[in-house]
């Protein structure tokens, strides 16, 4: 096909014509119109090319101190800043966001920080948890698995992004080539981004093929990749769908696969809690649930409380709360028709609307603020069907008919990111807490109490993972430095090597 | 079926009749014939029944201080040295292996000393990566994942038998029940060692279920087992088409699955080293290659050497050895099948057989002593045949052209536990050391030099895992207190919970 058109891919260290098999162009999702850039869907070739310029630069990045990774890293994220307001233009057009505060003062900071502090821990040795027993002669240490490819979501443009985003940084920051898949909602973005980070691979003189960018693939070249020898590693966010199909390929060659896919989160607010600060409870719900239209990984999507005249309350405000607030943009077409589906889906395992369910009367793609309810005797009768996820601006609320039945009803939900528990001030809650606290805490990756569970702070201690089907593996975080990119390493063990020909790592441990 | 002349089962905490669906016997290796005693194979419904008193028990275990579990592991070790002469004298009758020194004197301490390490790392915190960010409000850990089913394998009746060895010790230690499947070749050890285990549980006073054993499961359930939704997690050591079919199950459901499979251990051997010191290496190769009757995870199963005069007198110092070595019984008849299985389709690949290759002239399950060779050529253009594991006492070389060839040879090389590299004192090997390093390391879990990959050291520092087909995952080691019980956690993540609801092990971090 004819590629003078088209956008080129970043392979090798060069900008060059795709061997392309088709193109798209990403739409504003706030007017549903198309915008101008084509963007290639690569051939196999493409693919080809890019693993075997990973494969060589793997083998130069192993011989350079860890000192030239955070080198590049740093010059990143200077080279993002310099370049702040096109690319926060650019992702707002392609995403919907507002340029400010989202994507400049929230999004971005987190960006470049999360590469400044996996610069850091690229030259920290402790998370690689070397161990020396001179007495064996043996030493081992976590080390690169060889190249990574990620693939990045649609709703966080430049912090999750696959080309700058934190399964970027911690799998570069580990040794690691990164091969970009860039997102089909955001590609103008990823590829000012891709752009920020050639000048840093340039100026710090790592290797041509270290980052790389693919604008499209067909599926069935994402699922080859996913499986071919050369790579080390997969790194996806997004469905369920897209996850599983790219984690079947991944396994059947066991090569490490790390998915963030659904999670819907559940939020147990105790009686006691609701009797002692209903609307404060009201504030902190809509804030979270409604916050960025709802797209976010650990978006609270099921409320699980008990019902009767307070409940009633609760929900009525609530419901009054969504039907007032402004519905926001979905990030795209797609979004909108998944969430619509994911609330048909609900509404047909039982649960009723109280507000929005439909598209929103405004330009672009958007749904009305969407509360359902559904009660206990439902959930348990279809729990898997009721934990859809519908991914955007909708919560589902589960009544119970006592307090008692809330552990049964937590034992049927399946792992996730996130779980909360909202218990009294005064402990009248606290024997109901336990309960509950015993069956959440198994299903959930990060345990929360009286406190929403979006905000994932990148700190050591954070654990963005879980229980499938929220990840693939609930021993891994994608977020947090430098936990994040233990996932991106393989453990390496040395018997009798002699001193002079250890990795500097090892040689240098007492 | 009739259950009356069959072995019971042990499921939450008592010795009962089997749901069976078939029934087996061990064999005497050393002779052919069968032993007396009948195992049951177990309907599903005895998987159910362990399945739902090892949650139970989970329940329990979690609410215990680790001691609870460091005291079972001693009590245990202890109960089976005061076992000891039974259970070798069994284990020697199953498996052909002499009672001393390998199993009373090396294979015994090594399960107890096992035992031991892990009741040490239970009650201790670090290897579990408590990390507490106080201003964030986050503290995370690595928690026990729940019910763990550890399929032994049959050439380490005690050290990595599913109801003592080292997956169990790990699983066990980090806080979790064990459901362990017996080996079918010997079944009597087992039962032994789960007498033990019941002793030792009964003194201790941990719930019923935290330990169970099975017989014999059908196929079909044993896959059904490794993806039920109570399993917090599979290990299993073995044959690649068993694992596999485990891993396939698992990894539908998103279940942690810990593999050890095939490896063929490469050495290389370059020509300094060969012309120091040839009929030093002679030795060392034959003491390791034919040690256990050549049945190692470790075993050296394929050498590469350059070609030439020295190399042909390495070989015919090798061929002459093995043949005059005695040699050993294997494991059983199945062993044997797939020894010779092996063989053939090394010879089927284009290698030749320089000496044994056929079934000894002895009683019981016997081998000849076998060496291959082929040349470089051949091995570069069937490398995945060449790489056939013939488990037991074979030994391929592969003769290279030249020196620089090596690399090239060794790129060809799967994923394997370990890979050696024999280099001359002097260093007039160091290049081509260099050269076949960079190659090797990334390709095995532990690089050796100037050594034999067998014996496995149960250090610290130590890796029995390597990348896919040699395990299913290259960030874990079965081998290795503590951080092999890392494989049986998940990372929880604790947000905003108030200081009294937090385990203990984080509400004592700084």
């Amino acid at each position: 096909m004819d590629t003078a058109t088209l956008c080129k891919v970043w392979i090798g260290g060069q900008w060059r014509s795709a061997t392309a098999v088709g193109s798209f162009s990403a739409e504003n999702p706030a007017t549903g119109k198309a915008l101008d850039a084509q963007y290639p869907v690569s051939d196999w070739a493409d693919v080809d090319a890019a693993l075997e310029a990973a494969t060589k630069a793997f083998d130069v990045m192993q011989t350079l101190p860890p000192s030239r990774l955070a080198d590049f890293l740093n010059a990143y994220a200077d080279k993002i800043e310099s370049r702040a307001a096109e690319i926060c233009k650019m992702a707002s057009l392609e995403t919907g966001y507002p340029e400010s505060p989202r994507l400049k003062d929230v999004e971005l900071p987190r960006t470049t920080g999360q590469l400044r502090k996996a610069a850091v821990a690229a030259v920290d040795p402790s998370w690689r948890l070397p161990v020396v027993d001179k007495a064996c002669g043996l030493a081992s240490v976590l080390e690169p698995l060889g190249p990574v490819v990620v693939f990045g979501p649609n709703n966080f443009p430049l912090a999750y992004n696959g080309v700058s985003g934190g399964d970027f940084a911690a799998a570069l920051a580990a040794g690691n080539p990164v091969i970009a898949k860039a997102h089909s909602s955001h590609p103008g973005t990823c590829r000012l981004l891709a752009e920020c980070a050639q000048a840093a691979l340039e100026a710090t003189g790592l290797p041509a093929g270290a980052v790389q960018m693919l604008f499209g693939l067909r599926r069935e070249d994402g699922t080859r990749l996913a499986g071919d020898r050369r790579l080390g590693a997969v790194a996806f966010t997004g469905s369920r769908v897209a996850g599983m199909a790219l984690k079947a390929a991944a396994d059947a060659v066991g090569k490490p696969v790390f998915l963030e896919m659904s999670s819907v989160n559940p939020v147990v607010i105790l009686p006691g809690a609701l009797a002692e600060r209903s609307s404060e409870l009201v504030d902190e719900l809509v804030s979270s649930a409604l916050m960025g239209t709802g797209q976010f990984c650990t978006n609270p999507g099921i409320i699980f409380m008990v019902g009767g005249a307070a409940a009633e309350s609760f929900l009525a405000a609530l419901a009054a709360r969504y039907t007032a607030a402004p519905c926001g943009t979905l990030l795209s077409r797609g979004t909108q028709r998944g969430l619509l589906e994911g609330i048909q889906a609900l509404v047909k395992a039982g649960a009723s609307v109280v507000c929005g369910g439909t598209v929103a009367d405004r330009p672009g793609y958007a749904v009305a603020n969407t509360l359902l309810r559904v009660d206990a005797r439902r959930f348990m009768q279809d729990a898997e069907a009721l934990q859809t996820e519908a991914f955007g601006n909708a919560t589902l609320m589960v009544l119970a008919d006592r307090v008692e039945q809330l552990p049964a009803l937590i034992a049927c939900c399946e792992g996730n990111l996130t779980g909360c528990i909202y218990s009294a001030r005064d402990g009248r809650d606290d024997a109901d807490y336990t309960a509950v606290a015993r069956v959440l805490r198994p299903r959930v990756g990060r345990l929360l109490n009286d406190k929403m569970p979006t905000g994932v702070a990148v700190s050591p201690a954070m654990n963005h993972g879980g229980p499938f089907p929220a990840t693939g593996h609930p021993h891994f975080t994608a977020v947090g430095i430098p936990a994040s990119m233990r996932r991106f390493t393989r453990l390496a063990c040395y018997d009798n090597v002699r001193p002079g020909r250890l990795p500097a790592i090892l040689a240098t441990q007492s």
